[in-house]
């Protein structure tokens, strides 16, 4: 469902082509592609809005304004607030807002220039505006270029749950800028490597072996190291996404990690704990549980939580209790009847989704909780 | 794109079958379909919520559990409030907060019972509900019956545009009970009229003639004339839409009087006018329109007028200020780069898209304005 070949626009960079019928599209990776070669061929419109946050707006807005000039009359921009504690309504309908006073049509392009928030935000509202209007992520976060950038996924927060409010709605191009990670806080890169490193563990036992031998590269954000990285997920990602685009079954186990880790972000509150962050302690969980299911042994188990806690992520999760844990996976969208289902590893490489018996699950929370 | 039969669940009952590949659905539409067999084959799931209003909440809820009892092990219901000018995000959200409050899962079934305006929102709820869920219309207002049952258009309004955020996004089935129009006001049923009255100028000369002959039987709600109406409707419907699902082009004859209707509706408030009868007086409008363009004679678009007035619908619009209806009309979905683009028929039976020279527009406000 991916190909991935060297970039006609610029050498140094990668292409790899997502397959989806009508609704292919390209992710460009590589550094200096903030350019008007990079956004050639998309469509020209009246109106176009960029949708970035107050952190990356001041940084990137200027130099993409400039790279898509040539499509569009007139560039409009609005600024989000930074965090996910704003992936909401209010922060969606100021998009709305700044298009319809606007009187943006049909045809206007959103882009989303920022990390995952801002790509799951510019995303949803594009699904919505006046019922759809074309959308290209210019994702400047390792964690949005790895995880946003492949699958069409879009949402927006409810109190009572994590993007529980979205739709499946493709972009037209996604534009991964090494660049733009040079002024990315540490934190947030490591947050990304968690994302990155999912990435073995459920699909490419060799991948995880690379990730052994060059994390310290990613950590030093080494060009090279990085653009491996990020094909190497978006490959996977395409992969899998690409036998079940609606996550009817296989695609659930991109979510590994993430039955625990948005109990976690959602028990402290969005916003405390970075995503990736959460996902980093909730693979842990999820090693643990798999190994204590038989699904892969200990050591695995061990292999992969020594890797997270390498590449700086928390292996603990907070002191919830487990009653919340149990309470807020229960909310789950991959819950059915009440059920939660976790996606399990084993072996090495390969994963699937299943319930576990609670009195395990509790044993792995009491394992791995502060 | 549509074919219909008798239903093989009660002989006297039609099903418009809707063909759209694997999204394909019936509508049934009879008399006494508020019944376990009208929801035979439909998916079976834990949970399932009823979306109404608090005019029909109270008459019908509790018929249409009895229905769908069979098929689900939990049925809820949120009663929204009533009213055009309650189709935003917070009575939205009402439904997304109800779903969590239960854990509803993504096999939950929606079940949108009530109106235009019910329809709209459960059904953007549906699209949205966890990326997507299933839903089921059950369409108690003549309106909803022949406009909402084809076209999976779904949205909310913005303070700034109406239906400007929504989906495009199919039901699973329509049940169109004849028995629930018994209980419409008789504004509504009017309201009702005016968009079947639609269907003729943009498409079917015949039926136009059709409804001029059988309007009494319409107002005094005859069964045999209203399954014939809502029937046709449906089919003419279906035959646009099937088309040109995602409305980029022929669709849009389907807006017929909507542009001067959605400015009437904007610009009094919404809810002061019924949808429909700011559609009826804007099919006034636009049939002037269409006879100043040369498209069709004046005594085409008095024809149409004539009806119009028979049914009892406004054919005088409010005096908004040519200024104001222009603004309003330049943020219609329809416009392009600013330019306002209204559906015109010509000759009678069909139908286009096109500009207008903004004198003859301003003659138009100012001899159809009270």
């Amino acid at each position: 469902m991916a190909s991935t070949s060297p970039s006609p626009i610029c050498p140094d960079a990668r292409v790899v082509s997502i397959d989806l019928g009508d609704r292919s599209y390209d992710i460009l990776i590589g550094k200096g592609l903030m350019r008007a070669d990079s956004f050639a061929g998309l469509p020209r419109s009246s109106q176009a809005l960029i949708v970035t946050n107050t952190t990356v707006g001041p940084l990137y807005t200027a130099r993409l304004r400039e790279a898509i000039a040539p499509l569009h009359k007139q560039v409009l921009d609005v600024e989000l607030p930074d965090g996910e504690q704003f992936k909401d309504w209010p922060a969606l309908n100021q998009v709305f807002t700044r298009l319809l006073e606007e009187a943006a049509d049909r045809k206007t392009v959103l882009y989303a220039l920022g990390g995952g928030v801002v790509g799951d935000m510019t995303g949803f509202a594009a699904a919505c505006y006046m019922r759809g209007v074309p959308f290209v992520q210019v994702p400047t976060t390792l964690l949005a270029q790895v995880d946003s950038s492949v699958g069409g996924k879009t949402a927006i927060n409810h109190p009572a749950g994590k993007n529980m409010i979205g739709a499946f709605y493709q972009p037209l191009r996604v534009v991964c800028d090494l660049d733009t990670l040079s002024t990315l806080p540490q934190r947030e890169l490591l947050a990304g490597i968690a994302e990155v490193i999912k990435y073995g563990p459920i699909a490419d036992a060799e991948f995880l072996s690379w990730l052994e031998v060059n994390l310290d590269k990613l950590l030093a954000r080494d060009h090279a190291a990085l653009m491996h990285a990020i094909q190497r997920s978006c490959e996977i990602k395409a992969w899998v996404v690409g036998q079940d685009e609606k996550e009817s079954g296989l695609r659930a186990i991109l979510n590994y990690g993430h039955t625990f880790g948005h109990a976690i972000e959602a028990g402290l509150g969005y916003g405390a704990w970075l995503h990736g962050e959460a996902v980093g302690c909730g693979m842990v969980m999820a090693a643990d549980l798999s190994a204590r299911l038989g699904l892969i042994d200990e050591a695995t188990s061990l292999r992969i939580r020594s890797l997270i806690e390498r590449a700086g992520l928390p292996v603990k999760g907070p002191n919830l209790g487990a009653e919340r844990y149990l309470e807020l996976m229960q909310v789950d969208k991959k819950a059915e009847g009440g059920e939660i289902r976790f996606v399990v590893i084993g072996p090495l490489g390969s994963a699937g989704m299943r319930g576990a018996p609670e009195g395990v699950v509790r044993d792995v929370i009491a394992a791995h909780t502060a």
